[in-house]
């Protein structure tokens, strides 16, 4: 359903002013590369990428419609014959792409598209919103997964997201991070993910008393019940009536799930629960909580040796609340006139805000000996990546590191094909799976919530000439 | 297109176990009422109610297709006779709402759901992200337009939007809080939406030299030039090519539009561009502004003298970036049963945090003088309204106001009767002139960013007796 949407209008009008002008001018079959990459900031060190799938549907599903064509036509600023090259519109070039799950850093191309100009202006907004969003949630999903220490985390975010997407595919990312499951019916049918959740306070105050609600639920769900204790108040009310009605419950030969908490101090009232639990002889019932969950939350609840056994996690996860956008731009790096090559730069006052030019590609590179990953390469296409390995810091250039034994690892797939998709979308459980044998390859230093180590991110030889000689020749000008 | 969506199914999942739960313990008729309200926060003392529309069609097109019923029925938690149930759901119940545009406070219930608990259940969760999101963008769009203090304020962030609905329903919402057009095609169609937007940095990356650039834009667009001059050095080329590029035009008879800024420090490039745009002649050229623009930027800017005419606020506007959630709620005020109302409370140990029980509405008093509003009161339906009116404080009861001349609006308008929709959405258009109208009327203190005059929100004399009946009752049990 939401898959069939189509979104080729969901554009910036500037795209088309843009594709108007190359058409006019006769610039619009010249051979652009453009990279997608998001920039360093304070929140997260590293990124889990995410989105792909829905891309590639975006990618597939490009055409104007007539009413679109209507609408276009409508707004008074475009030729008639650039609306007829609009109504025969197709994408026709080639994508790159890291896959969905795989562990990404700031400055790193992760999608690299190279297509007539015309066709690769056309798709920075939509490429853009879906990888930016999805990444964002997936990469906020595996601090908040990895700050549990194993104990499991489920999204809860719907009622909370901005709008139905961010709801929905915010969901799908939350998994490709790590969670375990989602309250998210719709994310569930579409996606197959386990869908998770019980009652709220609502079916409590509806029955005439708690302890009349807890029984009637145990009634409907003797087998899966868990039961919302905070109601009236936790420890007076709500934990002595879950353990009168699990009683009821063990005597008819049922065995009761457990209790969630969603309000009030959740380390102190964890660890009262747990000791009641225990002395009336529930120590499998699980205590599952709620209520404004995020990684540094979970890492000071731990530390106070706080008894939950699952997250549910909401707000702070489905928004990416400390940092709701990853920031991820889409920048020219080449552009092709009359069959010749031009790498291009994008110039800033701020040294890690000018672009990497030319047509490249991304390696990871692994110890040999600890299967851990050591640095990542940016590099230019076809350039040979030498063993021993130098790395060279770009900036500080007397820190540099050589590799004897390494293992590379090219990280771009190949996507689209002129214009034709040569990639199958993993399943769901796949791209999760492989997010968490990636994960496993760093060092948990990299994963500190806070001041981590930072990775190694370097350019290589031919790169970085390439772009000094672009900086000098910007300079003499 | 996508107002056609069907999101029956997007819930979480413990509305359905709740509903047949419900179903099962054959409550599921009892009358419910719930409030949909948010809490007070720091970023936002009052807020612009949207997404009117879309809860409505999300209520008017709730059912349950095959697929999503052999979906459900899969999870193996749901009996079969519920299942029968909802291959015929329908909404048969009625509900209220503040109309989209209009102002609204903290704790008051800006819509109110009264149907059978089985159906109010369902639908919490669509209609908490619906009205969460767009009120969200609506409120943070009618800050940053209120700071511009008359510069027009453009929507440009669909790049960073949480997934297309937030990027396509956030445009929206920016109208209504007052943005003058965005950049997103696709919300400029859905919902006529005045679409902006002329070239980014790969227009001029991607011809030979900027000039180049400008030449070829200003031939194809020599009515509607805006020109981006950042992109290599705005002041030592950027301004001065435009410069060049805006005589050109002139000579040939058109007038050129103006420059847009896009980095480096705006207050100080505005003025040196306004400047040189002034002496060559160009007075009426206007200088465009955006990057990481926010209310607080803007304010910031304009105390020194900044000189920018339009704004286009892109990543911090459509992601609400310092409050990326509004936290509304929707809590259970009354329950039917035996044909007996039972108001509830839900009690919470931060005072602010329990709920206002009962089934109510909702009324802005304004001053008969000054035609300004005064305070809003929050009132039991049917409730008599006293003429001279007394306001009290409802935790500092000492402090009270009466108020003999005044008029009064019931800000809650019907929206469907027994399941029947009996309120026409207005116009776009209309939302936005009332939210203008209707912001008018509240004194500048109100609308500061820090620290703004808190605007009374009082419980009536009926509310606040039963409010303290029920919290008396439940400190007993």
């Amino acid at each position: 359903m939401n898959n069939q949407r189509n979104l080729t209008m969901m554009t910036d009008l500037y795209q088309l002013t843009m594709m108007n002008g190359y058409f006019a001018t006769g610039t619009y079959k010249n051979e652009a590369v453009f990279d997608l990459f998001f920039r360093a900031n304070d929140q997260m060190n590293y990124a889990v990428a995410a989105g792909l799938q829905q891309a590639v549907e975006y990618i597939k599903e490009l055409r104007f419609n007539p009413d679109d064509i209507e609408y276009l036509r409508s707004l008074g600023i475009f030729d008639e014959k650039f609306i007829d090259y609009l109504k025969k519109f197709k994408f026709t070039g080639d994508i790159w792409s890291v896959e969905e799950g795989e562990i990404v850093f700031p400055s790193e191309p992760i999608m690299i598209v190279k297509a007539p100009i015309i066709e690769a202006q056309l798709i920075e907004t939509t490429l853009l919103n879906i990888i930016n969003h999805q990444t964002l949630i997936a990469s906020k999903a595996a601090r908040i997964v990895y700050s549990a220490k194993g104990a499991n985390v489920i999204e809860f975010g719907l009622r909370r997201a901005q709008g139905p997407d961010a709801g929905i595919y915010g969901a799908r990312a939350s998994m490709i991070g790590g969670c375990k499951g989602t309250s998210n019916v719709l994310s569930g049918k579409m996606f197959d993910i386990v869908v998770k959740g019980t009652h709220s306070h609502s079916w409590v105050m509806s029955f005439p008393s708690e302890i009349d609600a807890f029984r009637k639920f145990a009634e409907v769900y003797p087998d899966n019940c868990l039961l919302l204790v905070d109601t009236y108040d936790t420890l007076n009310s709500g934990i002595p009536n879950a353990i009168t009605v699990f009683n009821e419950l063990k005597a008819k030969g049922h065995k009761p799930v457990g209790i969630r908490l969603d309000s009030g101090d959740l380390a102190y009232l964890s660890k009262k629960a747990r000791k009641m639990l225990d002395e009336a002889g529930f120590t499998d019932a699980i205590i599952f909580a709620s209520n404004d969950i995020d990684e540094h939350l979970i890492s000071q609840l731990l530390l106070q040796d706080a008894k939950i056994n699952v997250y549910g996690v909401g707000t702070k996860l489905i928004t990416s609340h400390d940092m709701p956008s990853l920031g991820g731009v889409y920048k020219m790096s080449q552009i092709t006139r009359d069959g010749v090559d031009y790498p291009c730069i994008k110039i800033s006052d701020t040294s890690g805000k000018t672009t990497n030019p030319g047509f490249k590609t991304l390696y990871r590179i692994y110890d040999s000996e600890t299967h851990k990953a050591f640095a990542d390469l940016i590099a230019l296409q076809g350039e040979k990546i030498d063993k021993p390995l130098k790395l060279t810091h770009e900036l500080e250039r007397w820190k540099s590191t050589v590799l004897e034994n390494y293992e590379i690892r090219n990280m771009l797939k190949k996507i689209f094909e002129n214009g034709k998709c040569v990639y199958e979308c993993p399943s769901l459980e796949k791209s999760i799976k492989f997010q968490e044998s990636e994960s496993d390859k760093f060092w948990d230093e990299y994963k500190r919530l806070a001041k981590p180590h930072i990775y190694k991110v370097n350019l290589s030889d031919g790169l970085y000439e390439l772009k000094q000689s672009l900086l000098k020749k910007s300079k003499k000008q």
